[in-house]
């Protein structure tokens, strides 16, 4: 037996390591990548701007100037903290190691994998609560696990990623006061959705909201931020790496999310494609298509299987999610380019006619 | 009470936050940064490279690219496994998370501070184990300690920081061969030592290595290597985020560090700086100068305090010991640019003359 497999905690052994299928040359829907690259018109000036950068120092320890863009960007009072990641990946994972040995994170399910896999990594213990059969909380089973299990950290993603609905705002309430436990609401799909509950951090001292940069353009810079209460920050700040986001980061997300209209002008374009894409989803028998909230549909499809692999055989990557618990057959295409979106409805409506 | 005040664990609340001493338009010689910024003739060909970076997209998730480039530049044998970190720090705690509740990281003092806080922030045990009065290592009692603490993991920087040294060879090797657990060897400072425990992973199978470009000209790119046996990386992997690279710092180190010639250019010019500074420190009576394997130099000056504020007023920042244990009167100075090393020379010599 090899030392690492004397070495390393068998819970950590048994997982696969993270897979990510090829996708060199594929029209790329599986991800919630906005299709939208950077306007030509503004690389030269993003480049002058990083030309500057002294790659030879450390980093802005506490990345002043880009939370202030991102305050700007996003709305963000001044009252509130906000801490980044490197993705809010990062962020959940400091979340989990300000708990304590033996507290427990709770979620609900399905939602989006890493609440639990941090969980483990952290050492934590991890409570799933199934959604209702409308992928809606069931707030009395929710309001019971958490008086059962007493969790530390509850995520809810707000919108739910793959389910992609908001969840009744007054059953998220009435969780967040039913709880001494942090409530982290993951608004990673903010920019596509009707509601948020940023202005409750205010009302709610146990409620931080995460975004990221990742679905209005920007995936390739890993950036995700924590947004609440000042004092809620300051604390969580202790846990975080020193220099954690690096100069590339920090000025490169500084100039380009300061274009603010044009990545309300995407988020725009993609509200409508997903109306259309939706529409012509619906078109199509024997699919059930969810509503959303985010740059993602989740629908339903008959041997989803046999359609996913269609798709790939023509160049076309979407999510196959059937084999997870609760979504049988169920297929997540992300939000693309009214092209990219054409071509795919094309051969979902070939496969099936 | 405030929320966060009774649902932060207390170990946590008792830190102060990490500080950064501001510096700006003063000569920087506090942080082991080279003092080269990059070649303007390379600046135009690696902004091209970047403009072609597709950041709406996620980065490639396995860093494979870069990967290559750090074997190349560090000659990395094919046979090892390279897992990336944004810095060491992030490894640091990938490989603290590898362990289990109730394991202990055990690291020599002083070094490092990151070790005992990684320690701390991920809930395990630490134990310090102090160098001799040579600041090298104490083999009985870190071998006693190791007998009694059973670590999981144990960390030694070589060449160590902040005493500048590498230790003895055969010392290290006996802690490797008497324990269980893995042995990282934090070789930050590789670029300026003579020795290395690169080409000892074959053979030692709990041995791995850490290395970042930070000291090497790229501080603010915020990467970090991990280097040890195929398996063991392999496994280790499992605990690392997702993506965690992002696209800009595998498409700008990827091109960066493709310039073997320039960086081993610089490393030598830092060489010789380092021999002409260490010289002229021990020509100052009173100073005791440490030597040094690394990109800086440790000494021991009379009042140390008020030769650091002298250096300060006069617009140069170096990193103040004196409060830490074993170090009084210990001040910590990067081998900088020719003309800063004079300059900070000039002033230590009238503030002593």
């Amino acid at each position: 037996m090899s030392f690492i497999n004397n070495w390393l905690r068998s819970d950590i052994q048994a997982i696969n390591a993270y897979h990510v299928p090829a996708s060199d040359d594929m029209v790329k829907l599986d991800a919630m990548e906005s299709p939208f690259p950077l306007p030509d018109e503004l690389i030269g000036q993003y480049l002058a701007y990083l030309a500057d950068a002294d790659l030879n120092r450390y980093p802005n320890p506490s990345a002043d100037e880009l939370r202030q863009t991102l305050r700007e960007l996003m709305d963000i009072p001044a009252e509130f903290g906000v801490l980044l990641g490197n993705g809010s990946d990062e962020l959940i994972q400091l979340l989990a190691l300000a708990c304590e040995t033996g507290d427990t994170i709770l979620s609900i399910e399905p939602s989006f994998v890493m609440y639990g896999m941090i969980a483990k990594f952290t050492r934590l213990n991890y409570q799933g609560v199934n959604l209702d059969h409308n992928f809606e909380i069931d707030l009395p089973a929710t309001l019971s696990a958490i008086e059962a299990y007493n969790p530390k950290l509850i995520f809810i993603a707000y919108p739910n990623n793959p389910t992609g609905n908001t969840f009744d705002r007054s059953a998220i309430e009435k969780i967040i006061t039913s709880t001494k436990a942090m409530v982290v609401l993951d608004e990673a799909y903010y920019a596509y959705a009707d509601d948020s509950f940023l202005m409750d951090i205010a009302k709610y001292p146990n409620l931080v909201l995460l975004r990221t940069v990742s679905k209005i353009g920007f995936a390739g810079l890993r950036l995700g931020l924590l947004i609440g209460a000042q004092d809620t920050v300051n604390e969580l700040d202790k846990l975080r790496l020193p220099y954690n986001i690096n100069t590339l980061t920090q000025v490169s997300a500084n100039f380009l999310l300061q274009e603010k209209e044009e990545i309300d002008k995407n988020a725009k374009a993609i509200l409508a494609e997903r109306t259309s894409l939706s529409d012509a989803l619906n078109t199509i028998e024997g699919l059930v298509v969810y509503p959303s909230q985010a740059n993602f549909i989740l629908f339903k499809a008959p041997v989803a299987d046999a359609l996913f692999e269609a798709l790939k055989t023509q160049g076309v990557l979407i999510k196959n999610l059937s084999a997870a618990p609760r979504l049988t057959d169920c297929l997540r295409v992300t939000v693309g380019s009214a092209q990219e979106n054409a071509q795919f409805i094309e051969i979902v409506k070939n496969h099936y006619g």
